[in-house]
């Protein structure tokens, strides 16, 4: 054991990458201001990874080394098991699971493991009297859990949208500033280390759609269900979208959004063309945002660094010391068996405003095709843009639509998308428009 | 009593002004999500105010009523007391005090209460083993104490700043938007209820010197000091300055800042010069926003709205559902007895950028007496900007300077005011370089 007193939090901690060393990093290095504010000191007395004999830049002898971590969550000496393995199964899963079922509490970074397991592994947790803490799961260092589970807890939330992904906003960011296409910005990014090998969960929207389902439970009160999360990513959109986009006023941002309508809860992220002097439209580079609708507190936003270790490790601590402290509530703000289903709004249900881009054939008769699909459907259209005149040849052309259902809209751009002077796939991107 | 069950947590209101009278309707209105995110229902039980006929569009006939407020603080039979009363003194520490002495938790939205004693009421509840809670006391609805006091607490603050004055804040706004004076906006504010009748407090810096003082208790682990604050308010702008200030790229704001220093802590309330791309520059209206710089978890920042009865109503109610779910801990993060003096910046020894608009007679040789003046005290020019020509009468020239100590600047404008081609009073505005 690290320290004999016997006040002392212990800490086993499970994985360490970057966050796991920058956890270990951060409780030594505070160890005085950490134990004034829990009011007990929290040591790590277990540690486990796949390689012991890595280089992470902090020693870890004095810590009980596990090369099983499901078994040191099971065994070890501790009162907490911190999970920071990632991936939403296999070993995170049976660590998260062998903790709560051996009378530790569980904090953890892991948003794929909560999005789909968080609703049973509360019920797991409430039942044994044992805290589930995931701070670090949602926009890194900023305290946004806390916000939504205990700061704003005396408010009905209407609506919570967030850049919750900071790769594609710095892919986003890049392409708005310098003008570059998706491609492009992605290769630098991967090779700046902004974006991993392969950036999959980052770009096509994934991995906001993990922490939005953990907001939207947070918010609503319903189980966390990532398979009511709409989801759409970045990688069609080009610089093409991002001039016309500054033409019309608007900034590209891919947004995760959670919304309480007349027919249940919409939960999507998807890229959004909103107002260029909106708040959310100024959060650039990696930087996350999470804007809180409610209806007492108003509008409240939080912005912060959204990944990295030092701010992911702020957030695995302060569980931790929350944990020390005494302090105990259910993981989703109400007990697992509190929350309730509520009406899923499909996104062919959606009501919104639309940007679309074609490529058309420039040659007469072109429009009248396309205005005659939007009448056909009901689509009501507020602007058209075409960027240059090349007679014969195929230039963009820039739709916007009023509020429309997404329905009509889709069931318009099929007919459009069909003409002959339409040629490939529209790009297709939602504008919203966000209060501040 | 309001409710029989012996499971709820049982408040007192002192105080049903605006915030008060919001508090009431909040905690009944959403009684059912409140019980189900505090584990328990609150129920107001008893009330007092100065005058019980006035119609404040809520019922009063369910709460017990007191005449006097501390006298129901120390008798009542309730849980919590909240004081919605205001004033550092008189009534309201009456209130607090029989409160704590008397066995009951204490929430305030009192933030001249907290600034003056909140150090000796921490003590007070620290040694009854009773809670503190004030989050309404700094930028309405925005959790900014939850923030500090848990959300970062593993982190070292380095700075704190924010616009901590709505009213402040709306008239900067309006001057900036509309090239209007102070006074006139001030009047317009007035009569539009964005600022009271004496709106000292607000425009001369002292509000938000209050919750300054709490902000730095929470991040340096100092006792609560206003002494230690150097507050100045905005009442010296004007639109001109507004002008100058968006020519040079920079917005006017009425920020409050606490900062570690080589030296020791300053804290320091006065307009300042901020790059127009800063988050800061864009929190418009009477919106308030806080920045928090610390070691781990990098720069993070909350905006809301920062004052108003819901966003107000909505901290308290979280103070108490804190309260009721058993959360309970030091009242600035650590135990009073801990908070340490550290050494104040005196603002003479301030180093920083300076922003100076002076009048000036439009003649041969201004110039070069105001050079003299500052390379005597080894003052540091960035740039000249004169407004207009008019020979022989007085126009407005500014000043930008580099990094000085303040002492320094101090006396060259010293000189320089006393040059007889430089009438009046100089406006002096520090110049913050932000992140983000």
């Amino acid at each position: 054991m690290a320290d004999g007193s016997r006040n002392d939090l212990k800490v086993a901690i499970a994985g360490l990458g970057t966050v796991g060393a920058g956890t270990v990093r951060l409780l030594e290095t505070h160890a005085e201001i950490i134990a004034a504010r829990a009011g007990r000191p929290i040591t790590v007395a277990a540690v486990s990874a796949r390689d012991r004999s890595r280089d992470r830049g902090i020693g870890l002898d004095a810590y009980e080394w596990f090369d099983d971590a499901a078994q040191m969550a099971a065994t070890a000496d501790v009162d907490v098991v911190v999970e920071l393995v990632g991936g939403s199964d296999g070993p995170a899963k049976a660590i998260a699971e062998a903790a709560l079922e051996n009378g530790r509490h569980l904090v953890t970074a892991n948003k794929a493991l909560i999005a789909h397991h968080g609703t049973a592994l509360a019920r797991t947790a409430e039942a044994a009297g044992l805290q589930l803490n995931y701070e670090a799961a949602v926009a890194g260092g900023i305290p946004i859990i806390k916000s939504l589970r205990e700061g704003l807890a005396a408010n009905r939330v209407n609506r919570i949208s967030g850049i919750l992904n900071g790769t594609a906003n710095y892919i986003l960011t890049r392409m708005h500033e310098e003008g570059l296409d998706f491609g492009e910005v992605l290769k630098d990014a991967q090779e700046l280390g902004y974006a991993e090998a392969d950036p999959t969960f980052d770009i096509e929207g994934i991995d906001a759609a993990h922490k939005l389902a953990i907001l939207a439970s947070l918010s609503f009160g319903i189980p966390v269900d990532i398979d009511a999360v709409h989801i759409e990513g970045i990688s069609s959109i080009n610089a093409i979208d991002m001039v016309f986009a500054a033409e019309l006023g608007y900034r590209i941002k891919l947004l995760g959004i959670a919304k309480r309508t007349e027919d249940g809860i919409e939960q999507r992220v998807h890229p959004c063309l909103i107002p260029a002097d909106a708040a959310m439209a100024n959060i650039n580079q990696a930087f996350n945002a999470v804007e809180v609708e409610c209806d007492f507190a108003d509008t409240v936003i939080h912005v912060g660094p959204g990944a990295g270790a030092g701010p992911t490790s702020s957030a695995v601590a302060a569980d931790l010391i929350d944990i020390a402290r005494g302090t105990r509530m259910p993981a989703f703000g109400v007990p697992a068996d509190a929350l309730r289903e509520r009406p899923k709004v499909p996104m062919s249900d959606h009501v919104g405003r639309y940007y679309i881009r074609l490529d058309v054939m420039d040659k007469a008769g072109v429009f009248a095709g396309i205005a005659n699909a939007l009448k056909d459907n009901d689509v009501s259209m507020d602007s058209v843009l075409q960027r240059g005149h090349a007679p014969g040849e195929p230039v963009p052309l820039v739709l916007t639509l009023h509020e429309n259902r997404e329905a009509n809209m889709a069931a318009a751009l099929a007919e459009i998308t069909a003409l002959e002077s339409v040629l490939g796939e529209p790009v297709v991107i939602r504008i919203e428009t966000l209060p501040g």
